[in-house]
């Protein structure tokens, strides 16, 4: 967990592609319609910022976001960072892989540092 | 396509599941942050709506949202009814197959009629 907010927090998915997870922080939301306004609120204005400080950042070809939750019943929000050359593009990364990994992004740091602020500057 | 609003329509995707696909009405937006605010707005708003109608109505055991444009690079947003006894549980729906398709719904007209007056009724 490197972002820790009032209704959400924020982890990495370890993978080659820069992969981020969003988990509400009330556990008894199930489903999206079951969290809190605040909650749905904040899950949704971090989501665009994720997405946007991801894409000014690692420039990728695509933006993924899913929420399943079939194993772990509680509201989390992947969000990815797709190149086309990456290990399962066009297919989702849920999906058959079409080749090796790219080598994975070592500069988390300077984009947590921008992630944050982002998430900060909102309130989040 | 049987809603089509100011900003967004939807779709049935054909499955056995009851699976809606909702298409950003702009057809520039190829990620959720290059549309405009009221198009981002009502995706969420409906979003939440379909959730909220096939939870009432087909009371599935998890919802499943993903929004990927791998493929076709506009905007668009898959909501999914998912069953422990579905083709694909726990897994997604873009993973690998667990066994045979559950019978389709049939009853697809009295949900669509829900969730358009619900929609209707959100001014979306």
């Amino acid at each position: 967990m490197f972002f820790n907010g009032k209704n959400l927090y924020i982890e990495w998915h370890e993978a080659a592609i820069p992969w981020l997870k969003l988990f509400a922080a009330e556990p008894s939301c199930k489903e999206l319609t079951d969290c809190r306004e605040n909650t749905l609120a904040d899950l949704w204005r971090a989501t665009l910022i994720c997405e946007r400080t991801l894409r000014d950042y690692y420039k990728p070809d695509k933006i993924n976001i899913a929420s399943f939750g079939n194993r772990l019943p509680r509201v989390h929000i992947h969000i990815m960072a797709r190149f086309t050359d990456d290990s399962h593009f066009p297919e989702p990364m849920w999906g058959e892989r079409q080749r090796a990994d790219r080598p994975a992004a070592e500069d988390r740091a300077i984009f947590e540092s921008k992630l944050i602020a982002a998430l900060n500057k909102a309130g989040i």
